[in-house]
């Protein structure tokens, strides 16, 4: 039994198609109910991943191994959701990778924890600030599920009072107030690394951009990213109906080191 | 001394603003001149990172360190580009990470490759195909320079004769013809691993959705990503007038193993 | 008493805010009744458009005077909806103006025929083809509610047979299969006028600019339109959440006469 | 002769393409020079427009007769330029129509002016004001071009100390300051009626739609529209590369007559 054979205590995701898919877990004796019929979870168990299994009603499901989009988009979502489009953006811009240390404000419910905690697999570690203790603990249970709580440390503390760590690879912000974080992740970051900032109102972006440019930061940019699904098919193919019109706008900036200006002119 | 100081043989980002950067080698002895004025890369050698420096009229620069965003950015520019925007969202659609092997199909001139080696180390591996052995060498030398050669085997090879390895995480393709490397793609992929391919012409996207839908791939999925940067100042804050319109569609879908349909309907 | 004064049988658009509104007759002694409590129209009639009323509730309702975007937006919606965002592009495009004689196919329920005829007033007249009777007869109410009926001549006939009219000054096209209607339309248009056509998919698109350049069509040019809303507020100002992804391609082009090329070379 | 021929004094648009247009005037005796050869004008007199002309490098031109969007798009280009997509808008959002009576500032060199002026032939009036007399002459000379000077009172005088005309059908506003209009365009509106703001700042926007709030409009909205241009060919369909991001915000809103709230609850 390898690791792409579906085990008792697994996380599956179960496809009817790309637009419905379900997340649970594997436990022997149970079946999980849809609307398109039933499926015997015993009947999973043992199979490989990516397998196909009819419901009672005789609907195909896949049984796919849940990637990290998966678990992303099925954080619980209390707080105002980021998109796979969002995280994926501020991670790469963010510089950071395996290996790197990174704070993260607030933690929400771990969707972009989650995603950050991926990337800086085997020995990196994010540390995650919250106030609200009910969120951190529905991030400590998505974290729990994808399988990356070790390389996270979540903490109850407020962020606009200081960040406690050092010499960090990245700092990444999603909070009302950004602005005022921004001395303290001044302090936190490496020279030349990156902060990130996710708001969704201009005015927020606003007063992050100014303090930024306060606090010695340089390669101040500002993005907002839409993405629109298209509807495949030969003969009828054209984008979809609907879609998200805006989630928030990515602020990027780096850390400079002003003091020691060396004029090559005097 | 660290790597957070400046040495010889170091690629340097210099910075005059975000919008105009130059990725140069420090070398001792010599200049780097600009339309602002020239920087003597002695000056550099020896400093921080994040360090300012004045250039000979007067202009700051900020020496930052590179990070993968400023690599694949600088990756020659021979072929149709790749962008940051797309890249990052590949990455995350993939469901690939550290210690994923990855084919990729084609290298380019490596930007894509770039990305895809920072994000699996630092045990992971990308086999990178291309037939045209000019693209290669530029990507090998973008990918020594970025410091990630060593989790990238270059290969020279006709990828829609077939692809050598097996049980791999991913497959990404962005070449003209994908839907030809879709059997061989099926065969490499582990059960329920993801396939990405990026194409910019709808008719390539119907007919990669056609093969992926031939070969028992299943949540195929097509989305276009679109960035925009904002202008932003107090009072003044507006969209910047020009974008990029389009680069290309993102095709995504997952390796299903429909022969071992088990019906609980039976 | 003058046309700015609300009288018997005048359509009024009472307006909770933009994003409620009812376009209702007034008639003597009747109530109009929403979630927000009912309004007399009596109270309504012989007052100025744009006075403010209460609802039984106490909610503040606008009688305004209905214009054309509210003409258009309250068509009824038994066929795909055609947006402002498009039927004003569609206009200014086809270089129609008061005084045109313009042919349309098909009616659907009058949306696009309602802003076709408000434009050419008060000499110009459209010609509106629909094989669907049941439209027709929508088209038709809708009309004579926006007061545009006598600028129309709808007909029930099939536009792919041919076009009765000649020396047009624009032809739009809003059906499923308009590239069998192009050399129609070629020679019911004068030389130099322009042909719209409206499609929500690609290979619409594509067989409709394949047949215009058959048919000595030139300046051949297809656009998309996106219109996304803001949500303004001081300190709070952002992009909406959602907003309509896509509704259909526009294409122009222009009857250019090329048998008679005459040289200079010769 | 009729109005489909080309006459001696008529303008007429050159088009290589819908990429490559110019417009110009027939005068005898003339030839009009491009990269692509000559054109002889006496060649193009007495022809019928749409006609095909070679130039003496032998590529072919059409001979089109201009229309609505030409101008526009044709007028001099000192200031921030207005488009299409913008103008149809704006036209169609201002309930306007053959016959109103339009007040437009600032006139700008006209391109806006031009559309107004076509839509509200042959018995309406466009006033448009204007304080930069050097504007004003550009566009006098655009509407003379267009045919339109008739059903335009171009005005030198600052809109922002009063708007001279009373019970008009819409405001159109494109100037700097739109705010200070407010007040002026309340009391020059007829009730009801429609206010149009084109702005290309969030910033103003906000200053904008609150003193909309504080003067007794309603219905008060905001949008941006995006147009983006499709590369339309058999198997090699797409989108354009590049597009125009950002021109400006459009709100709209409507003239309340608030203080003669009739409650039906009293």
């Amino acid at each position: 039994m390898t690791d792409q054979t579906i085990a008792i205590g697994d996380y599956v995701l179960l496809s009817l198609s790309q637009r419905k898919t379900y997340l649970i877990r594997m436990e022997q004796g149970k079946s999980f109910h849809t609307h398109k019929g039933f499926v015997k979870l015993d009947d999973l168990i043992g199979k490989e991943y990516g397998s196909a299994i009819a419901s009672s009603l005789g609907f195909e499901f896949i049984a796919l191994k849940p990637q990290l989009r998966d678990y992303v988009m099925k954080c619980a979502r209390q707080t105002q959701i980021m998109y796979p489009k969002d995280i994926s953006l501020i991670v790469m811009f963010s510089g950071m990778g395996p290996g790197s240390r990174v704070v993260e404000a607030g933690t929400g419910t771990g969707a972009m924890t989650t995603a950050l905690a991926h990337y800086v697999k085997p020995d990196g570690k994010i540390y995650s600030y919250e106030i609200r203790e009910e969120f951190q603990k529905t991030a400590e249970k998505n974290l729990q599920r994808a399988g990356l709580i070790d390389f996270v440390e979540l903490k109850i503390k407020d962020v606009t009072v200081g960040i406690d760590e050092q010499d960090v690879d990245a700092v990444i912000l999603d909070l009302a107030i950004p602005w005022l974080v921004i001395p303290h992740a001044y302090k936190a970051l490496k020279p030349s690394a990156t902060l990130v900032s996710f708001s969704p109102t201009i005015d927020q972006v606003v007063k992050t951009v100014e303090a930024l440019n306060e606090n010695s930061f340089t390669d101040i940019e500002t993005v907002e990213c839409l993405m629109r699904g298209m509807q495949v098919e030969r003969g009828k193919t054209r984008p979809q109906t609907l879609m998200t019109a805006h989630s928030g706008y990515i602020t990027t900036a780096r850390k400079a080191l002003r003091k020691n200006v060396s004029s090559s002119l005097s």
